[in-house]
C-alpha cells in the first residue's frame, strides 16, 4: 500500500438523538461517505465526487469540507504538502445524518496518508475547519462519526468529547424524506432562550437516554428520548412526523426523533429485525412523501478502508 | 419485634451534585435522620425530638414533615390508624444535606411498620407529601435518600426517579458552616430564563457527571462538575465559597460546589482517606466562619434499624 493515500470510511450519525441537542450523538453503521486522500506536490485539487448529490456539493477546494480538513490536518501536523481527494457520498446533502463524515473522512485520511497515528483532538479540530466552511461549528456529529458508539460533547470550545461505553446492541433506522432543510435555518427558528421548567426537563431527559444507552435500559430510553426544545418547533418543516412517530412506536421502537435538523428521522430499536418494520413503517407513514431508508447497527467510528 | 413499629436511618443526601439542578442526587452514608413510626389507635403525636437543630422542628404534627410522610403513607395504603413519632435529627435544618431525610423516614417507618414491602412510587408520594409542607415539591434530595447511590429524577411530575448505576466506591465530604440559607430564598435569586449557551453547557455537564460516576471515570468528573446555572449565583451567599473550592481542589478533590441550596459545600473524593483531608482543607479555608464536617461513602438508602 503506498503511504501517501489512504481511503477512509465515515460512518452516518444522529445529532442530538432526541432531548441532547449540541450534546448526545450516535454513529450509525454501513452507510456514509468514502473519501480518498492522496498526498500531492501539485495544487490541490478534488479528483472525483460521486454517489448521493454529488452534483451539490462544492467542487472548488476553498468550499470542500473534506478537503480543508484534510489540508487543516496537514497544516497542524508541520505538512506542507497539498492534497487530491476523492469522494463518494453516501450521506445526502443536508439529510439531517451527519454530512460531516466528509470532513471526518477528509482529517483521518490525511493523517493516515501521512502514516501518523493521530490524536483524538487534532483530529476533531481539522474535521471542525472542514466542517465550520459549510454548517457551522458543532461536533454532535463529528464526534460519533469519529469516536463510534454514542458521544458526548461535553464542551465544544475545548475540543472535549467522551465516547459513552454502550451497553447493549441496539439498531438503528434512519428515515430521510426528500424534503431539504437548511441546518442554519432549522437552528434559526429556536428560541435562544428557555424556561427553567424546559431546559430541566431538557436536561433530565438527556441524562435518562445516556443512562439508558449506558445501562442497556430500554424501558429508560423510551421513557427518556423526548425532546421539549427543538422538535416540537422543528415539526411544522417535516410532513405528516407525529403519524412516522406514531408508526414507529407501533413498530415497537425505543425512541423516535427528529435525526440533527431532520428532514431524516431516526428509530432506536432493539434488534435489527426491529429496527426494518419500524424503518418500513416510518417509511409507509411519510405516504405521498417520497422517503428512503437505511437501517444499520449503532457503529464503528471511522476507519480505513 | 413489634409489627406495629419501625425505626429507619434515611441518610444524608446531595441536591443537584454540582450542575445537576432538580435532576440529580447523591446519597452520603454515615449521617442522618432517624425515625420511628408507631401505629396508635390515639390522636397522632410527636413523642420526642432530638439531635442536631431539634429546637427548630415543628412539632404540630400538622407541620412536621416526618409525620405528614407517614400519615399520607398510611391513608394511601388504606389504613385510619394515627401515628406516634419520635425523631432523632442527625441533618441540620436547611443545611443543603437533605432535610428531606426525615419524610423519607416517615414515609418508609410507616410502610415497615405496617409490615408491608412497600413500592418506589407510594414512598416517593408519602415523602414528597411531607417535603412539600416544609420546602417545596422537589424530588432532588427524596430520590437518592430513598434509593441510595446517584439518582436522576426524570420527571417530578410522574415521580419516575431512576438509580444509575454507581462504578466506583467514591467517597464524599459534607462541609457545613454555621450560616443559614432558606432553600426558597435561594430559589428567588436564580433567573426563571437561561441562554441556549448557558443551559446546553449545563446539560453537558450534567450527562459528563451522570456518566463519570456510570463509568467510573475520574476525569470526567473533574471536568464535568461545573454548575454553570446555581452556582455563580448563590456564591455571595456563602462566605469563602471560592477559597473553599480552591482549597478541595488542592485536596485532590475530584469535583467540589455546593449542595442543593447550601449552605452545605460537598466535594467527591476518590477514598475515604482524600475524603478526609478535603473536608480537613475546606473547614479550614471557611476561616473565621465556624464549619463543622462529615465524611461519608456514596451511600445505601434509607433502611430500618
Amino acid at each position: 500500500m503506498n503511504k501517501h493515500v489512504a481511503t477512509v470510511f465515515a460512518p452516518a450519525s444522529v445529532g442530538n438523538v432526541g432531548p441532547g441537542f449540541d450534546v448526545l450523538g450516535l454513529s450509525v453503521d454501513g452507510i456514509g461517505d468514502t473519501v480518498t486522500v492522496e498526498l500531492t506536490s501539485s495544487p490541490s485539487r478534488i479528483v472525483s465526487v460521486t454517489g448521493r448529490d454529488a452534483e451539490l456539493i462544492p467542487k472548488d477546494v476553498r468550499q470542500n469540507a473534506a478537503t480543508i480538513a484534510a489540508l487543516a490536518f496537514l497544516r497542524e501536523a508541520g505538512d506542507g504538502r497539498e492534497v487530491a481527494v476523492s469522494i463518494h457520498k453516501g450521506l445526502a446533502l443536508s439529510g439531517g445524518m451527519g454530512g460531516s463524515a466528509a470532513s471526518v473522512g477528509g482529517a483521518l485520511g490525511a493523517a493516515l496518508a501521512l502514516g501518523i497515528s493521530p490524536r483524538t483532538d487534532q483530529l476533531l479540530r481539522a474535521a471542525l475547519a472542514g466542517e465550520s466552511a459549510v454548517a457551522g461549528r458543532h461536533l454532535d456529529n463529528i464526534a460519533p462519526c469519529l469516536l463510534g458508539g454514542l458521544t458526548l460533547v461535553r464542551s465544544a470550545e475545548d475540543l472535549d468529547v467522551v465516547a459513552l461505553p454502550v451497553q447493549e446492541r441496539w439498531w438503528v433506522a434512519l428515515v430521510t424524506p426528500e424534503i431539504r432543510i437548511q441546518t442554519q435555518e432549522a437552528r434559526r427558528i429556536l428560541p435562544v432562550q428557555l424556561d427553567r421548567g424546559d431546559w430541566i426537563q431538557q436536561m433530565a431527559n438527556t441524562v435518562g437516554v445516556a443512562a439508558a444507552f449506558m445501562s442497556g435500559d430500554a424501558e429508560l430510553l423510551k421513557r427518556s428520548l423526548v425532546d421539549v426544545y427543538a422538535e416540537p418547533r422543528r415539526a411544522p418543516l417535516i410532513p405528516r412526523l407525529q403519524e412516522v412517530k406514531q408508526a414507529a412506536a407501533a413498530g415497537g421502537a425505543l425512541g423516535c426523533s427528529i435525526s440533527g435538523s431532520g428532514p431524516t428521522v431516526f428509530a432506536i430499536a432493539q434488534d435489527e429485525a426491529s429496527a426494518h418494520s419500524c424503518a418500513k413503517a416510518m417509511q409507509k407513514a411519510f405516504h405521498d412523501v417520497h422517503a428512503s431508508y437505511h437501517v444499520g447497527p449503532i457503529g464503528r467510528g471511522a476507519r480505513a478502508l
